[in-house]
Formats: structure tokens, sequence, C-alpha cells
């Protein structure tokens, strides 16, 4: 059976377990103010196009968002999100957890607009009783989305602009990243992220690491003691140069970029086989998660050798599943994949 | 001028302050543990078919709100409430404040339904991941609406059957208690919402009173602690003989009942002078607060000798407008204002 | 029966009634945005020193403490508080249900010291791992304090110049601040009082009004979206004009000052009858609040006439017992209760 | 340079990168449901005393200490901790940023005492006014403590038997908790802290894994949808099955064992090198944690080979500093201690 549930099915890039036992005899300082983090946060500077960015290690997307958003919000403030948002849908009322309201919006494609955003906004600052209301201060978005798609460069700074005229600061989730970036068609680079959003962080646990995500503070009032955020919501690790380790094993020579556009590749090819079969997705996604709509039959097929996840039922009896490539995919289980969609 | 905008624009009924100047030489009990109190909680337990409810006092709508919210839910619950609901629109993220996910549905004519209800339990009953989601413990409602529309008491016994279904507490929010039940058409009564609701309040501060909430707690489960519940949040009053003396003084002869009814008839007949004016109604309210779409220029006249509260402006360039009647309209104020409007 | 077990057992000073009489049936803007608020305001200015200060109506103490302690803190910091401190001690955790850490330190006679406060703060500023630990950012203290001790204007500033050194905000619960202006030997005033304090706020309940308390912020960080916060914890009342009322009433002639004295003065004859049957005091306090050492016998045969409050029992075999005057207090009491004293 | 400053600064066990290293291409269920997690559940569950406990894996001490308050205590109640408790000291307010109010207690020697518990527990039984403070409904303890020192079967079971007469809930920090069963004179097994405690945490960070904390939870009441807990505080690792791992790598043959306790004969011997020469211990610790009080001299030419931990000055001018051995201490590290220790 081979796994396209998830792009966390598998360990770590063998270059991270290399990494670990060519360290495993040294010690290091705890908490994140080693040198392995101190070189990570290096590598990834360089392609953040000059921006000035504050950068730490956490671990885990839930943590990261709700740690960021209790980091910049006031008790009265709260964060616009589209409806398929991660922080309104998965994550267990997290961000609710830390006393924020989320402002949830219609996304398009699973992704946030700038119109949606202007018009939370401009209902705020028009508001006959803004003392009755949250402020909305903070924007989400996931890149690439939930759904797997991708904003364009002009996308995404139509978002930041409308950001900037109202004060709010724009947060991106990049579980992903990645993917995203390394997508067929994909006009963004992390410096673009870096300089429409405030604060992001770059996923390392879906993208070859073992574990671990970096944050991007590039706005200064958003830096103020996060470590003492990262600490309050567990996220200030003991053994916090393990992940700066795996980032700067990743960064320091392309491979987190390497593994996942690969990885995009290969669900294009996945993608196109199913379409070849006639087989429709449910949303177009350049990156590696493929949603697509079988038949029950054509699902009981697949399931003889591959594993994916149900997302729902469609009204017409049709099974949205989600096939999901990773930096851990091989070429042969892809052509398994594309042998069997074929043989449909 | 007239003040139409809202029905807490006066003192108390004068019953209230005859009360207040009787007893001011006694001295009592403080925090709720008094004679007044306990008369006040006997009169209402008179109007409840026999349920056996704790019954507190407190102060202010939204206080009530997310402490019945607090003291009900776990981290991990969250509360279902329509669009339009009071909790989710204007209370400043008082519930997220708490912890506390709100699971918005989509309200019809400001009330929530038993079929929106059961959807989202549903939803969670069969969710594949329910530990990555909130679950909706709890569902609010407010009788009357905040859009002055109130529950059939078929619609009010079929949501509570979906919440015991689903083991959802079921709460309502009585700012308005009375305008609801002395509305015309109105089949519902006090014991029918003791039988129904897990935990409720009668508000007094819009019905009468100075100031004031009488908060009712049916299910066994939310009985517990509350008052502890009460002080952390800053409901526990010092002084709170005088929210049961208002309460004894307006349930022992039924004032509370008499004098919510005659705003009813009072908005009735603005109601209709508005129809007759073939102005149209934003909503068909049998309550106090009557919402209504006038042009710029009616707009202007009615606000030479009346203040009512702008709602918003509609598509096609008119203004909703809410006039809200109140234990206060005098006869007087109600012709002038019938008489203005036949002048439009 | 006499009370004495507190000083909120009575109603409300007859200026206070007379005032609802006389606006019964006037009608005012909702939310605290009327005249009598603004009025209010403006006599309270009037002895703040010129400082520029926001000044809100709220109710209830607890409510009050919490409210302004969100309203100034981020969640990584905490507040610096006495051991006897009310928010320590009987406000059933309503600062850490807020997110925030009490920082607790000895009192002495039931105040907060400079010493104390600089230790704490030192302690911060030099902590090897302050990621680690809360900041100390807010210090609180009561004046007069549970003990009904007061501060000098000398520890007083003091205090105040240690916050400024270490960038510590200073609140001040007054809910019994008239008691504490008023006593026998007090060299500070409400000027004094808004020259040393960042917030802080003037005491209605247990002062002569039926219901309230000024908060009075100084402090221009402070001042920022208050009325937000005010909302969101219950705080922002519909009928606020209500609470303006009652302050103006009480401030625009000094009743507030002079009654408040007056109670004071009674206390001293009564800390005087118990000196001179030699009946020890638990503490020296010169405001309204008596603690004294009981004998069993003592206690029973002043039970028989009075009500006052147990607080402990010592370790040989006293009870220490608390009785207030107030406002409210009558000579033909205070005599009633210096007899029964005499006869002990 | 040597470090010894804690006892996380080297990376895993190296059965454990074997482990990573032996199931870097298999792929596993996301989110804890995997084999991994399962079998190593299945080897802790050996060491319980045949309880029914449920395991879950985390990572990181102060996530699970949070993530455990919150799911066990209501809004209105709180933890009992002793002054030295990881909790109370260390964690930036992570208990009172979920809303707890941390009640703190004198330690002895570092370790809470059955006779505070019962003052504290008693003090609220016997409360005038239980609603106006929290309830203590919890204890928490470190095994072993901050200091190292470890409780005796007779002390862990009279704490046991005091939370059981007032209804407390007993939970322990097992960061260390190798380190402590495997100290010279111990006579706890993991059984009887599963016996004495509702729920406790087995850590991994510490003890020879790369990172991962086992929780464990004995009583029923706390059971209940705790994966929500550990979803929406940031706990539910997408790869779970990584902590799985290492914790069957660790327990399947006893490792976790006998690292920990090779670490304490270890610093046994430092403890008798600092003692031969006469130099104090601030506290006898049996366990990894070694506290000296060293002379400024002394310090200074230990640091000239030696890494250690500053933790405070003495009055008389000495410094206490941490030596910590650990499950990566090697032999030639220890003597070269040794002989520098004997030379100063």
């Amino acid at each position: 059976m081979i796994r396209w549930n998830n792009d966390y099915n598998h360990g770590a890039h063998p270059a991270i377990l290399q990494a670990f036992a060519d360290t495993n005899d040294s010690s290091y300082e705890g908490y994140g103010l080693d040198e392995w983090c101190r070189k990570a946060a290096g590598e990834i500077r360089k392609h953040l196009g000059g921006v000035d960015a504050d950068i730490h290690f956490m671990l885990g997307g839930t943590q990261v968002n709700y740690t960021m958003i209790a980091a910049a919000l006031r008790p009265y403030q709260g964060i616009i999100c589209a409806d398929s948002g991660h922080i309104q849908v998965h994550e267990t009322g997290a961000v609710e957890n830390t006393g924020h309201k989320i402002h949830v919006v219609p996304g398009v494609d699973g992704k946030i607009t700038a119109a949606a955003v202007e018009k939370e906004a401009e209902s705020y600052r028009t508001s006959d009783v803004p003392e009755h209301v949250t402020q909305p201060k903070m924007v989400f978005l996931s890149f690439p989305s939930e759904y797997g798609t991708i904003y364009t460069k002009e996308e995404l700074s139509g978002i930041s602009w409308v950001c900037r005229e109202y004060g709010l600061y724009l947060m991106v989730d990049g579980a992903r990243m990645g993917y995203g970036l390394g997508a067929e068609g994909n006009d963004v680079t992390l410096a673009d992220i870096a300089a429409a959003a405030d604060i992001f962080y770059i996923g390392g646990t879906k993208c070859g690491a073992m574990m671990g995500e970096a944050v991007v503070i590039v706005n200064e009032e958003l830096k103020d003691h996060f470590r003492n955020y990262m600490k309050q919501n567990g996220g200030l690790l003991a053994k916090g140069w393990v992940l700066g380790l795996q980032f700067y094993t990743l960064f320091k020579d392309g491979t987190y970029f390497a593994i996942t556009e690969q990885a995009d590749r290969y669900a294009m090819q996945i993608r196109q086989a199913f379409a070849e079969k006639g087989i429709p997705s449910y949303i177009e996604s350049p990156t590696n998660q493929q949603f697509v709509l079988l038949t029950e039959e054509q699902k009981e097929k697949l399931a003889k050798n591959h594993i994916f996840e149900n997302q729902f039922w469609t009204e017409d009896g049709r099974f949205c599943v989600r096939f999901c490539t990773s930096w851990s995919t091989k070429e042969e289980e892809v052509e398994t994949l594309l042998r069997d969609i074929r043989e449909l």
C-alpha cells in the first residue's frame, strides 16, 4: 500500500538524518540560542530580499499559528480568515482559546480576497458602534491554500495593500510553503512573501524536515518579546537546535526548494492522469495536494493499492478525495498510481 | 425630541423608585444572600411551571451571556448561534474572550432554526477528525430575537428536541423577554422557556428595572459553582439585594408582564401607521422593536421630533431604522409619532 | 440589630434617590455617552490637579480591577500585588482568568512597599532567563488598603517612583477611596493619586452611591480602546447614565468627601471605645474598617445587638472581627455600639 | 569545553537515531494513531502496575503541563504548587495564561508536603466566602523536584492520600523521571507514581529521546477528549509516530532506565568529589542535578574546561551553580571534571 493521504507520513529527508548523526556527539546551547538556529536563520534570510527579519524555530502549525496571533492581537482585536482557513476549520478553536474572534469571510478557490478583506475592514471603520464589535487587526492566509491553490504575486500584493490601508497585519501560514513556491506557474518568491506579510512561517514538518517550522517576523511591532510568547505557549523548545539544524540542512543548498518542486511535478502527472481519464478535479491545484472526484467504484479500485484521504461526499454521489505527493514520494510510487489510474 | 432609539433610555418604573425609597433605611446581607433576592426568586419560580431552578441576579446582558457560556463549556467546546445573534455581532468578542468558538449558522428572520442546529451538530457527530474541531455543545437564541421576532412554541420545542438529541445545552437570552411574552400572537410562556432551555435569563434593564437581569438555571449540571463564575466574571455584586428588590417589585403583581405588553401594543400602532403609509418593514416584528425602511426625506422629516436608530443603508438607497417602544413609552409620545408618520 | 459587617449594606445616599426621581421622566443616550457621565467626569476632574484623564463609569470592584488589568497587560506580563491584595485573595482568580499572573510580594500592615516592588522588578530585570518568566508590568495597591490602613504621600510617591524607574504601571483600587481621603492624619489627595497612578478607580458602591465606580485613566497608553475592553468584559452598561448621575450627585457639592469623612470619625470613636476597654486592634486603621480582637465572651455579648464580620481565629483563641462604619451609619447606631462596648 | 549546564544539550541516544534510520522509508498514520505510539504505550503500561491508563505523546514540558491543567480544571479552580515548582517559576505564566490560579505553598527541599497541601485545601473547605476564592482542585509536583530531590514512597502516598481526602487531582511532572527512578536510595517505581497520581508525564527530551514526553492519564475523569486539548494547545503532532517510536525504543529493553541510572551514578561521583574538597552542596540531591556553592575563584577555575549553570549568588558571596549529568555523559568527561574539582 502506498500512502498518498497526506504529506507528513514519512520521517525526514536523508540529509536530515545524516545531520542528526553528524552532530550527535556535540553539545549545544538550549532554547534556540545555538549556532544551528543562527546559521539556519542566516540561510533563510538570504531568500527574504534584504528584509531585516527575526527568525524563530517552533514546531507544529497549530502552535505556530495561535502563538503568532496571541502575540499580535490585543483582546478586543480579531483576525480575518477565509471560511476554508486552517485556523477556522481544523485547529480545535485554538485561536478562540487565546481569546480572539475569527472574522470569517467567504473564500474563493480556498483563497481569501483583497475585496473580502477590504469589506470586513471597512465595515469596522464605518461602524456606528465600534466599541461593541471586535476590531479586525490581522489577516490570515495560507500559501498554498488548504486546497492547494496559490496566490499570484498580484493577488498577494493586493491583499497586502489593503492590509496597509487599514492597519491590518498580514500573516501567512506556510505549512506547505515549498510546494507553493515550486508550483508550475507560480510567480511568488519568499522575498515577495516577506515583502507582503508582517509575519509568516515556513513549514518544515511537511516539507522534508522531521519536524519544525521557521517563524519569520518582518514587522518590528511583532518582534517584541516573541520568545516569551513562544515559551508561554509551549513553543520554546529546550532542544531548539534540533529544529535549527534541520532548517540549515534543508536551506543551505536549496534542498527545501528542490524536493518540494519535485513533489509538485509528480502531482501534475497524477492530475493529468486523472484528467485524461475524465475524472474531474474538485479544484484546480498546481501543488502537491490534488482533490479529485471519484465514483465509488473508482475509489474502491484505487484503494486496493493506495491510501488516500476522504474529504466529503458530493451531492451527485461521488467522493472528493485527496492525493498528496510529498518530498518523500518516489518515482516508482507515482508510476504505480499512474498505472492504476489509467486502468480505472 | 422623543427617544425611540432603544428601550433603555429611561430610568425605572415608578414602583422601583418607590421600593428604593421604602428600603433605604434598612440594611441587607451582601452578595445576593438577602431576603429580596430570595423573594424575587420565589416570585419568578411561580412562572416556571414547577421547574426546580436556581435563580441568580446579575447585571448587563453581555456579562450574563458570557458568564453562562464560560460556566457551561469546556475549552474545546463551542456554541451555535445565528449570524444575527447578539453574542456574535455586538458583544466585542466577549465569548471568544472566554476562550470559546461561536459556530455561526444562517438565521431566518433573525432566528436560529432546529434544522441549522441539527446540521451543525450532525457535522460534528460524523466528523472524521473530531479532535481537530470544536465540539458544539450549546445553542444560543434570543427571545425575542435581535430583530424583534419571536419563536413559536413549536419552533422552540423543535430546537429543544434537537438539543436533547445531540446533548447540547440550550441557552436563551431574554434581554427583552417581557416584550416577547407580551407580543400579539405569542404562544410561548416563561414555563415553556424553562421547559425548553437549560439556562436563560429574564432581562430587567430593558423591561422596567433600573438595572438587572435574572439568571434561571434549569439544568443541574449548570448549577454547580455558578456563584464562583459570577464572582470571577464581575457579576456577584456586593449590593445584590438592589437587583433582587427590583425583580421582586416587577414580578410580585405582574407589573413586568403588563408594562412590556403595553409597549408591544404601542409598537403595533406604530407598525400599522407605517404600513398604512406604504412604508415597508424590514422584518415583521410583533414586539417593541420595529425596523422600517425610510427614504432620506422621510427620515429627515421624522428626525425633527424623534430620535431613532440607524441600522444600515439598503441597496436601493433607503435607510433601515429602528423604532423601539418600551415600558416607559407614554401614550402622548405614541400619538405624536403616529401623527408625524401620517404626515409624511 | 445593627449591621457593621460591611459598608455596602444600605441603599444609597438620599441625594441619589432624589436624583433618580428628578430624572426619571427624562431620556438619555446609552452606553455612557450621556450628559450625566460628562458632567460627573467634569466634577471629578476638578480634583485631579489638572491631569488630563479619561473617566469611565463601571460597576463592581472585581470587574473594574480585572478590566483595567486586561486592558493594560500583554499575555506575558503580570501584576505585582501584596499578599493581602484584593485581586489576590478575594476575586476568585479573576485576574488569572484574564490570563495574567499575580506576582505576590509580602505586604506590611496590608500595604505594598516600594522596596518589595523594586525587588520584584529588579529580579526580572536581572533575570538570566527573562523569556521563562512573566514580566512584572503593573503594580496593584488599594487606597485605603484591605485592612483600612492608608499610604502616606511619601509612601505613595516612593512606590510611584519605583514604578517609573522600572516602567511599571501603577494601579490603585479605590473601592473605599473616600474613607481613605477622609481619614485623620491622611495627607494624600485625589490629585496626589492622579499624579502617582497610571490608572485608578474611585469607588461609589461603598461610598454613598447605590452602585458604581469611576475609572480614571491618567496614562495615555492605557486610554486606547478602553471602552472596547469595558464592553468585552461586561462593563459597558446600556444605562451608563445611571452611574454618571450618581457620581455627579456625590461630587458636585463635596458630598462624597463629607459622608465618608463622617464615617471615619465614627470609626475613630469606636476604635477609642475598644481601646479604652483594653480590647486590642488587630491592625491600626484610621479609616472606616476596624479590626479588633475579641474573646468569645465579648463576641457573644456584642452579637446580641450588632452584626459584624468574622475574619479569623487567632492562635490564642480570640476572634478577629471587622466593624465597618459607612456613609449610612447613624449617630444613634454609634451610640448604641459605644455603650455596648463600654458594658463588655 | 564540556557542557554540564543542563541535560538537554545533546541529540539522542544512538538507538533512537538507528530507529529513525530503520523507519525512514516507511509511512505511518498521522496524529499519534500509528503503530509506534500503540507499541510504545504498551511498553510503558508494563511498568504501571496494571493501571488502565491512557497514554499520549506530546513534546515539551511546559506544553504538557499547561495542557494537563487546562484539561483538568474549570475556570474557578486552581492548582497547588510549591514555591519552587516549575509551573510557578519558569513557564512564563503558561498556567495563568490558560486562566488558572496557582496556589503557591512553601516547599521543603524543593518538594511540596502533604501538610502544606492539606492546609491549603482545608482553608478552602472552611472558607466563609468560597465564592470569592478559587477552589484548589489539583496538586502539582515534580519527580524528581526542580532541585533534584526525590519523594519517598511514603511522602508520595501521604500527598496522594490528602488529595483523595479533599478531592484534588495529583499531577506529576516527570521531565526527569528516569533520573528520579534511578537514584540511589529511591524507593518509588513508575507503578507507585501511577497509583498515587491522577495524571503524569514521563519525560523523554531530557532522558535520551531527541524530543518527546509521554502523558499518562490514570483518572477516568481526565481522559475525556484529551486529544482535543492536545490539538487546541498545539500538542497533537502530525508526525506523532516520531514520538511513539522514540519511547518504544527507550522502553522496549529498559534503555530509558539504564541510561538515566548511569547518569545518576556519575552525579554521585561528582557530588562526592565536591564534598571531599569541602565544597558544600546547596541541597542534597541524589539525582543528576547537583547544586554546589562555589567561591568566585573556584568558579573561574572550573569554567576553564566546563560549562555549568549559574543559579544565584548567596549572601556570603558564593555562587550556587548547577552541574547536570545526563544520558549522554561520557566517562572521560566525568574523569576530567573530577580531576578539575580535586585540583581546586
